[in-house]
């Protein structure tokens, strides 16, 4: 397969629109059935160390799971907030949509039974395999135009005790996915003037 | 911006035909400048917690340095190689292209120096954060018809201390960039039976 340039700058659009949705963007409508297939068919088309898989996705529908989710989420933040006291805007952003999208997914990373080519020097590899694979699950919900949140704001063991998930998994992102009423035009941390855009030359060094 | 389905597929192609080169596929051509930022770009378009994009990349074209890197990667290799022992397919395979491909890129995390929003409590979504930004450049690389190799059998500090980088970065991969004579159809450890497919079915549960 060759591609062309109009492939890539497709591509660069569909990098660049994709957002961190948050519950003040979520609209209340189900997620098509092919569609979430087709979002976890881009998932596992990641790359994986040692062609190893490690994934495994929760789709967490229950409402009272979702809750307790939610709970956690407001523990966690409330502690959160503290350390960015004296910053008024931390407290008014909407950081998660956990009860308000559609579906949650808990993406976890299987720990290995065996050797994993590529794997014995780098443990990590695994973990990180699972995030490429978030990354893919990510970029094909937005071209479904399904946003896509990643809740981080959460302790791994108390998700994974919420959901019933055991000792042989390790919980690498917690998502919201569902459809908006908007796709904002730039990342809202940066419109806020948060943080700045970096450029190309700040972050590359050659040697 | 509205994608319409065939947006989606033309994605769904690109994850699919995406592959992990080593240097038995990669040709002695450079990579067009403009190419190459067109790729960087697609990397920093990657989300990144609490938009604190801690990315750094490092070009490496120096021969003397990749000579090393690849010396190390031999001897983790030669490590590596007696956990496999009896299976006689892992020698056989070519694993990095270190030399062989037009350029090498570490890419590190660079560890925050001011509270990050979104990683109070998990502190590895910093370093996720870069691997979203390898698999965006990844995809970009393929989309101009680059090939990209993830040389995981290395040890993190002995590759900074060959590239001179400091301790406030940590290494979180370690790739190879060049044009190719060929993209495998499928993954090389799929065809060779190392690993099979799994399946949606296989690595999905709903709750």
């Amino acid at each position: 397969m060759k591609y062309t340039l109009r492939d890539a700058e497709l591509l660069q659009t569909i990098f660049s629109s994709r957002r961190d949705v948050r519950g003040n963007r979520f609209v209340d409508a189900p997620i098509d059935d092919e569609v979430l297939r087709k979002i976890l068919e881009a998932a596992i088309s990641a790359p994986s160390v040692g062609f190893s898989q490690p994934w495994k996705f929760v789709i967490v529908q229950d409402h009272a799971k979702r809750e307790e989710i939610y709970e956690e989420f407001v523990r966690e933040n409330t502690k959160a907030s503290k350390l960015f006291e004296g910053n008024l805007l931390y407290d008014t952003l909407k950081l998660e949509g956990i009860k308000e999208s559609a579906i949650n997914i808990a993406v976890l990373y299987k720990k290995p039974t065996k050797t994993v080519l590529g794997q014995t020097t780098q443990k990590k590899m695994g973990e990180y395999s699972v995030v490429c694979a978030i990354q893919n699950l990510w970029l094909m919900a937005r071209a479904y135009n399904i946003g896509v949140g990643w809740v981080s704001i959460l302790r791994a063991k108390k998700v994974k005790k919420i959901l019933g998930i055991g000792n042989e998994y390790k919980l690498i992102g917690y998502l919201t996915l569902g459809h908006v009423n908007e796709f904002l035009d730039e990342p809202e941390l940066l419109k806020l003037g948060w943080e700045n855009k970096k450029t190309i030359d700040e972050v590359v060094e050659w040697v």
